[in-house]
């Protein structure tokens, strides 16, 4: 016999059907038991009145005859013929599947990964990842973008040199890649527009809930533009596709969380670094330190501000201080005093960085030398600039933070499968 | 006044329009110029009475009237109003922009990436590319598979131990993926259909035509197989349906390269390896090293029977022996001599390996045991067998690979924008 899916069985109303899942949960009620099976396509009630050996974990094959049944979940109910236990769950799971929480620490959470990723719960956020995923692809190509895919391991530090990784690579030094800065510049020489889908890897020694040291970076670059406002709207009009999209086919993964997805706004509202801190300090008495650009608690009340004034849960930042961003950010004015640098925070942190990059050589050398960026290892990069470079600007959204925060997640590391942080290099 | 680009203006005759782009080439004909621009949509013929100091590889912007010109490609010409260089190429370029062909040795085109990815014929390459990604997002969700993230930075060695890079990571050591095994089979336990775009990385001193130290792995993984044929199955199904979109969608790109793109067969012809030698040598006269599963003649041979009997450019080899794959792979008997691995080749050579995997706890300890593979460090990987593994397999098709065969690529490296090898670690 065929297998058929949880979500089909409609069309076998009255035969008998072969389906192929996880033991979800088993309720027993004077005799019978009632089988919740889940399987890729969602989950469907079986019902045996025989006794079972069968318990939630294990996979199994049910034979049964499909039956209307309103009570149902879906509207269809299995009377089970024969039920077989393809591969019995032979440890205990530290969870209840049956239940729509975990409740487990983070840590154990993330020990137990390899199990936990089959609760649906966890399966819930990986699902809306998908769909982000997805989303990203279609809004791109739609909007003009190549998809590019460029080295993680690298033979020049680039970027200033700090925290990376390095690796041996034969009887040479490598490192791996913060981020496709340089190699997306470079190709938007070719495509005008290009994205890219991949790791970056970052030895930043931290622990907190919104880093990790290695993340899968949403990339864009795109030139031809007359402002640093050019990427901040072409960015609004993709961030509100993808929203639409994950509104729609991440439905039950935000349903399981009980979030209600707001819109993008049309136009997100837009403020400056320097009037954002003056706002933080005098409506909402926090003096983010002078030694910083913004911090986490800065960040929260600016978003509150959007909040309040706006009703937006995006605010775009702009005009970074020219000293805390990388050398290619174009400065914004002859001062280096400001930079055309910005953010975009979303509920409560910093989601998106992105900037207006310097597309001239001279200026390039120029900034480098202000910077003390040594160009050794760069003259391939340098040399893009020497040879024609439209006006050009991109960013990088970080997919998992995006995750946590559309699911008020508590840590950016559940919404990573298998994340990476200092001590954590397992599963 | 906004942009327009060259794939619009038919909907602005008899008016000025704005063009910004790259100059591809200038033809001066008694007084007259023809400047073609190249954008992202496409080119366009753009024609000036005036002298210009623009040439090929300038960034510039055109004003000018759209007018219908029946010799003009495209069936639209402008005539140039004002040209205004936005970012002279000041430095001169390895090839000739206008000419089909860029006549460079491999080493020179690698080397001067930067600028080589500019040109049609490589740009060509890259944007069938960027289709074959798409595709696969495409025809993957269709076939009910789910998009995963994994991590490519691993705390222990896994499969064997070889060809590893090394990392340096905080106090530990960590390990570059070589492929997304584990973890796309941990994932099987959760969502049955999973896919992975990713770069995987091998440290194999090779210097070969046809391998890459990092590339994008197109990986899946399937649960609730009843045999490694039907994991050869979808991957028809699959692979046509790639195939039926680069053929639209990568039309421009395969036509540069005059190919024609053959449709991949219902039912790809299948063989098991043994079968194979013996055709190689009785019907091709050569003799396959009995050290080796297969080799890049034999691999030659038994495409060409392929050709030759099935008029199928690719074709199925299975049944590899247990020796010489992994220790996850099903054995095919118990004699542990022949196992359920598979490689399909296409026109030539190799571009995915796959196999029904072990997916029982006692049966993996096994096969580690007759390997010799040190369980330690696997213990999670392990823990996915004790709790319930639906019979499943999968593969992974090598993206660039892909790309080199159907575009009669000389060598790999052609297909990725910046490869590496033992030597080449830049641009």
């Amino acid at each position: 016999m065929e297998r058929v899916l949880s979500k089909e069985v409609e069309k076998y109303e009255g035969k008998d059907i072969l389906l192929q899942g996880r033991i979800q949960n088993i309720r027993k009620l004077g005799g019978v038991s009632f089988i919740i099976l889940e399987d890729r396509a969602g989950s469907i009630q079986t019902v045996s009145n025989k006794d079972t050996d069968a318990k939630p974990g294990d996979i199994v094959e049910i034979e049964g005859l499909v039956k209307k049944d309103e009570r149902a979940k879906g509207g269809y109910e299995i009377k089970i013929s024969e039920i077989k236990v393809i591969a019995p769950c032979d440890i205990e799971l530290p969870y209840d599947l049956s239940k729509k929480e975990l409740d487990l620490q983070l840590a154990k959470l993330l020990d137990k990964r390899v199990l936990t990723v089959r609760h649906p719960k966890i399966k819930a956020i990986f699902k809306l990842y998908d769909v982000l995923l997805k989303a990203y692809e279609i809004v791109m190509r739609e909007e003009g973008f190549t998809e590019i895919k460029t080295p993680k391991l690298l033979g020049s530090l680039t970027e200033g040199g700090a925290n990376f990784f390095k690796v041996k690579y034969f009887d040479k030094e490598a490192y791996l890649a913060q981020s496709p800065q340089f190699y997306k510049q470079i190709m938007v020489g070719a495509f005008e527009r290009v994205f890219e889908i991949g790791p970056v890897f970052r030895a930043e020694p931290h622990f907190t809930t919104r880093h990790l040291n290695e993340y899968i970076s949403l990339d864009a670059e795109m030139g031809f533009i007359n402002s640093d406002e050019d990427v901040r709207k072409e960015l609004n009009i993709i961030l509100k596709k993808i929203f639409e999209i994950m509104k729609k086919d991440g439905k039950e993964s935000l349903e399981y969380f009980g979030i209600k997805l707001d819109d993008v706004p049309e136009n997100i509202p837009t403020i400056k670094l320097s009037d954002a801190k003056k706002i933080i300090k005098e409506k909402y008495g926090y003096e983010v330190s002078k030694d910083t650009d913004i911090d986490p608690e800065g960040e929260k009340s600016i978003c509150q501000y959007a909040k309040e004034k706006y009703n937006s849960d995006f605010i775009f930042v702009t005009h970074y201080p020219w000293k805390d961003r990388p050398f290619y950010t174009m400065p914004a004015d002859t001062k280096q005093d400001e930079s055309l640098g910005f953010d975009l925070l979303y509920k409560k942190m910093e989601i998106v960085t992105g900037s207006q990059r310097i597309h001239t050589y001279d200026k390039l050398i120029e900034n480098m030398e202000l910077k003390k960026v040594d160009p050794k290892g760069m003259e391939y990069y340098l040399e893009t600039f020497k040879s024609g470079m439209p006006p050009h600007g991109g960013w990088a959204i970080g997919s998992e933070r995006l995750i946590q925060l559309i699911l008020n997640l508590a840590s950016v590391k559940e919404a990573s499968l298998f994340p990476r942080d200092v001590k954590r290099l397992m599963p």
